[in-house]
């Protein structure tokens, strides 16, 4: 029985058609969710009585034989197995001889595959998740850790106020966190389950859906066969899921690749996580942080490339719908590999505080010029005008801020007064933004509270 | 004041540079966001003693009177101005006088247009689930009308078993429940409030970020101010959204598209969503379908489009973000375009039974043949391969399967008797799929009480 | 000696860095490349006297003797090899000893892998401009093989007007030959030789880049030593390539998955392409065409996740680069596969005239109608509206259009005369289309002839 | 005569179809290019005998006096227009009366609408062209003004080795060159002519193609009239280039945005194409070259978004492919918009010569210390171990390296002279490198001389 279907064929396929369409290269990855909905199966197919109890108990131990022959790397492919089921109803038949046939009544690989990806995924996304929390904690250390570091927060890359290190740690801790909670959302909407669905019309068996997704652990069934074996939503959703993860790390990446470059210095990356040059001896060059920004391409690639294959397909299962593992697995692995690199390089990071104070410039404080000239009683966009003026005005003075004479600032307005000289404080400024979810060590405290409870739930 | 920020500026911007970054030519339509927002924060400056009760009182009053002019057409954008909110500040200005300077007191750009889009997407989500239910509906209506409209069922668009039209169009059905599903949920994360986040730092006003959430109708405070204003994933989330269901629109469209053919001949659309040719004359042609097909391309480009912005950007805002609208206003445009048409096809979409009745061969049976045999004591496997044989053998004789002699069955299997002739009967075969999903009338009728109620949700 | 880069590291990488980062799991397959461009160097360095005479041969035949290993199959890869030129180089001086670190003298593996990967992907093209040109001429000898047949031509996959199977056929040859046109100039593009540009800088070893190129078939020096190793341009215009050749396959894959569905019947693929259903034993599906159209998926992905990749990427090598070779690796791979099913698909094709034929109906010829008014006299816009209504009159009438009684014709317009009939001809209506690139005989054949001059060039 | 096709229906479009399915809101920019097609058709159709010369001269009046109207704003669009050749025959009709029915014999929408977008990009690309000339020339001018300042080169964003910042310019200005070379090759595909294709099928008015191609202006005629309809590679080749260089753009953006900022201060933008900020008054922004860099986005998405409407549509016009024009329009106004602010950047750029001085630091030069020891007769890869080594050393003395004595440096290698003093200088480090395409100032010269003739081209 080389192929599944041969009954009608005359001869096999072409070899290069072989070769294009055969999927167990990649797929082979599903055993163990394979043989987990083939006994789920049996059982079902025991209690709808199509099996008799003895044929359920027989196709049950050889299935548990095949997966502890997958366990102990015994199990040997043959070069006519298209794909995971196919071998291993090849290799149950081998086992248990002809009853192995009686396993797929009523079953298509059409559920057993959309069923076995389900199965895969849904054990996947709970050990991303884990590297999710642990790449979080980090981050939460590292917050905690240095609430005094005082560096410039920009935007548009240039100075724009004062910010503890903590506040930045933490904005990418809730990027994650929202990671989270869209990760648990695709997880639920992954676990149901097609089994029982058939090639698409559903089963004449008797089978009961119900409890075969309760035995599988699914929180129930496809309520329409045609959907089952024809919806990859699931994949897209994970994949999309990956590429906002894959899009975060990216920023991530930039941030600290821009820090570890001496014009900045504000972060030393650990040695573990950088790489020479082969030609460049004085070369510690931030590799693990660039192949995290690179890999959002691919992360995205993978979204995109599926979208495109799901586009105008018509009803039914399509032979497109193979073109779905290859990026779910890739974008997988992808995570897996990039999530502890992320978490390390963040649990190993030495902030250089006098690298960032050294980077504290008066001009970050323009603002707070504004504000106090506000409590003087100028209106702000007034204000706002006032003080660009003055920062032109120490420009051309080739001057600081604090450095320009009194006399001069109360040229542009004569709100200014001896205090003008308290504004120059960067703890002063970050402490002065109490609100929530501001600079002030109380409001940042108040933040790691909240994160603690975040990553607890 | 030409612009928001001119004071340290000696000269203004280059022309093409004018052309090249002023968004009021798309973000204008965010004009009662931007209004209703700011009104939030007059009350909030004054709650928190920024502004006199009567400064408040005259702030809100020029804030209602320039929304009157938006509404009734009378307002009057000018050439410096580089964006709505530049222009709603700008005119409250020539409204009430310098006081409108105080109105930015703490707030930035950032923040602010952080809530304008969050509080318009609200909106348009709401109208777009609208929307969403009303195709639902229609497809459910149709799915209740037809439910004795047999049809041959594809997979690989090769016949594969005869299904119910019922099913097929609540498989659509199903695909549409997830998307208001996942839009509930991607609401849930556009309701956070980042106003009060400033340009980065947070609030030094005492601005009580919680009642302004709570009056803005938010869930929340965004818990970072940095977050607050550089965080554009719940656009990302949104095209992600509009894409997959773009890629559900473009299946239903293509198999109507096929359906409408006369080659199928399933379905006739209703001349209102067709559109014929200006060089042949009998044409009459899907067009709305075709395009329901062809915009999912544009709602993956604009989700790629909008990752790759946001793709390795450093914290804090960069105006790279300006890139979040058009995308965004693009998605929303192109589904509120499209559900109504998607909605008035399916309405007005009449299933032609004898077509469908005509295409009933004899091979979408093959399945229900080999559980004939299945249940004549032939194991699952084998059964298939038999029938498989018989098929070929059919079409040797170039005969319909019914019409094999029996003589010629029984040298395949002599487990083929004269009842075998029973199998041979459509309605028998879509009535024999009853597990939950399956094609008979009872179970459809079970899927129809649960789509019912999930509409419901 | 475990990394090239290791004196002023204390430490080796972080395990999950080495297994993040490291690059010899995809990029091995360059060794040829790698090997070849190692040669062309010391012949470099020996020419400018870096080497002497002595040691270049040394090197040389150390090199060769590892290129034989590679052919035999015994070279042996250690844990410690980062990469394919690591893993050369660590070999050459387990071959030689130290003289083999002379090879890496001015130069980088940034200059060199934009070396390897130009040398392989050249190979490569021309093994694809090879596959592309038996596609084309499977495609030309169907063209040539069945000009009698006539089948309905479709816009928006309504019957349109008649086209003769080959003129279906070429239409597919002439996107083919653009495809090909495109991948000479990639070609031309990607022949530039990156080599001797050291790290970003260039060489100051006094290596003749021209010489260099010319030894390994370049056409010529990049001009900038920073630019010839930053720039992957090549790699995004082969891949862009790739997207738009897959969706050339996609749509000759829809068509032929359309028409080998019973509704159409127009084609019959040969089995050898089809594939069986593991529960439906009647099933012969196209899947080859299938994972054709669904390929185009990846093929998209892997340019879009590469231009992702490149985005904003500040000057000089960065690692994101490295995220070059797996989307590259994958897209040859996917053509060098598609494009031997696609060219057997179209060679074992088996039109169905009588089908073809059975679906000619009269509405395709109401454009010959309108045609017919015209050359009565009748303006074309109105000849047009004229026949919109007879084919509204024989909708009513239930009958074709040939049908429709001379006196409802004349009733409509009185044009129409006795001679009407002679339009009902499909033959005649391909036939008149003589102008260039139309449907009859003698425009086809001039057609096959210029698709035979350019499958020449 | 409400729409062209009205003849078979009994009623028009629902109003959500038309707004869904009318494109005249974006296509009327074709109008010259619709016009222009028109003209010649009128002229074909003339000396094809179809018009009699009086009707074919009317006919050109009347497009003419349309042109008119158009160039004089006074043309008006109605309700009914669906789109731009519908408005034009539409008016034409108003002014010749039923002669302008004519004008369409043996033309359709589908060959009619495929000239028009060939003969506007065609147009585009020309502008386009010259922009990309502009910012070339504004390249090699600053190219020229600043050989003789030296910055630091980095790689993977750490200091590499010292560059020229004409080095860094012309790597740009080479990018752009393939930029043009590339829209020359498409152009070439742009300028092929569809017109006298008809629907699908070609044209049986004797129609000479070649006549028409030729008063066009293009190349040469379409060979296959299915081919000219359907075929949309220009579209999607064209969005692929402008990705490309959008990518490009995003590339230069990135360095100018990291140099622009305090922490590395390499430039310093023109005012003119900065912008401050709301809140912040000492801001002074590079919202241009964020924009820039950000666009880069849209026109990613544009092309993936297209590639998505191609993929898998089925032979034959689609209205799918409507679905060209937007992101077409827009990539090409994206980048009319972008280029002349990219070229007014780099025009208005001011190097900071001292700035870049500082930030060299010995390191740079640790390679021409490894390629001092390799002339000492050490191999290079023991040198660069041992320079490496020398690194940590400086690093642990928290000393430069010309700092580190020379006994602590002849401790690591006695090939270590008094004369390694001489290698501490950049000067020296980039006229080392003399190879072409090298840093010395005469390899840039001979680069600034093939970049005019490469201009000149």
């Amino acid at each position: 029985m080389a192929r599944l279907w041969g009954g009608r064929y005359r001869g096999g396929p072409a070899p290069e058609m072989s070769q294009f369409a055969d999927s167990l290269s990649f797929d082979q990855r599903l055993w163990k969710a394979d043989i987990a909905g083939s006994i789920a199966y049996a059982h079902a197919l025991a209690r709808a009585g199509v099996l008799t109890p003895e044929e359920g108990r027989q196709i049950e131990a050889g299935l548990r034989a095949i997966h502890r022959e997958f366990e102990e790397g015994t199990f040997a492919f043959q070069a006519t197995d298209e794909d995971i089921h196919t071998a291993v109803e090849r290799r149950l038949g081998e086992l248990i001889g002809p009853l192995a046939g009686k396993l797929h009544t009523g079953r298509s690989r059409n559920d057993q595959v959309a069923t076995d990806l389900r199965l895969w995924l849904r054990e996947e996304i709970d050990r991303l998740a884990g590297h999710l929390v642990a790449l979080q904690e980090a981050a939460l250390a590292q917050a905690e850790a240095h609430l005094d570091c005082i560096l410039p927060g920009y935007t548009h890359l240039q100075p724009a106020q004062p910010l503890r290190f903590s506040h930045w740690m933490l904005a990418h801790f809730w990027a994650w966190q929202r990671d989270r909670e869209r990760l648990g959302e695709v997880r639920a909407r992954v676990n149901w389950c097609p089994l029982g669905a058939g090639a698409l019309a559903g089963s004449s068996w008797g089978v009961d859906r119900a409890a075969l997704a309760q035995e599988l652990g699914f929180a129930g069934v496809i309520p329409n066969s045609l959907d089952a074996v024809q919806d990859r939503d699931f994949v897209a959703e994970f994949l999309s899921w990956g590429a906002m993860l894959g899009v975060h790390l990216s920023r991530l990446a930039e941030d600290l690749i821009l820090w570890a470059s001496p014009a900045f210095g504000f972060v030393r990356l650990h040695e573990a996580y950088t790489t020479g040059s082969s030609l460049m001896p004085q070369k510690r060059n931030p590799d693990s942080l660039e192949l995290l920004r690179g890999k959002a391409g691919r992360l995205v690639g993978n979204l995109t490339g599926f979208l495109v294959a799901l586009k105008g397909l018509p009803a039914g299962y399509n032979r497109d719908l193979q073109e779905d593992k290859e990026p779910l697995f890739d974008t997988v692995d992808t995570l897996l590999a990039a999530l502890p690199v992320a978490a390390g390089v963040i649990r190993t990071l030495e902030p250089q505080p006098e690298r960032m104070r050294a980077a504290l410039s008066d001009d970050l404080l323009a603002t707070d010029l504004a504000e106090y000239l506000v409590r003087k009683g100028v209106p702000f966009r007034q204000s706002h005008h006032l003080v660009g003026r003055l920062v032109a005005r120490a420009e051309d003075l080739g001057v600081p801020l604090r450095k320009v004479p009194l006399a001069e600032m109360q040229a542009i307005s004569p709100a200014f007064g001896e205090d003008v000289q308290g504004v120059f404080d960067f703890e002063a400024s970050v402490e002065a933004r109490r609100s929530e979810g501001g600079t002030a060590r109380e409001a940042i405290l108040r933040q790691v509270e909240a994160a603690r409870q975040a990553l607890a739930r």
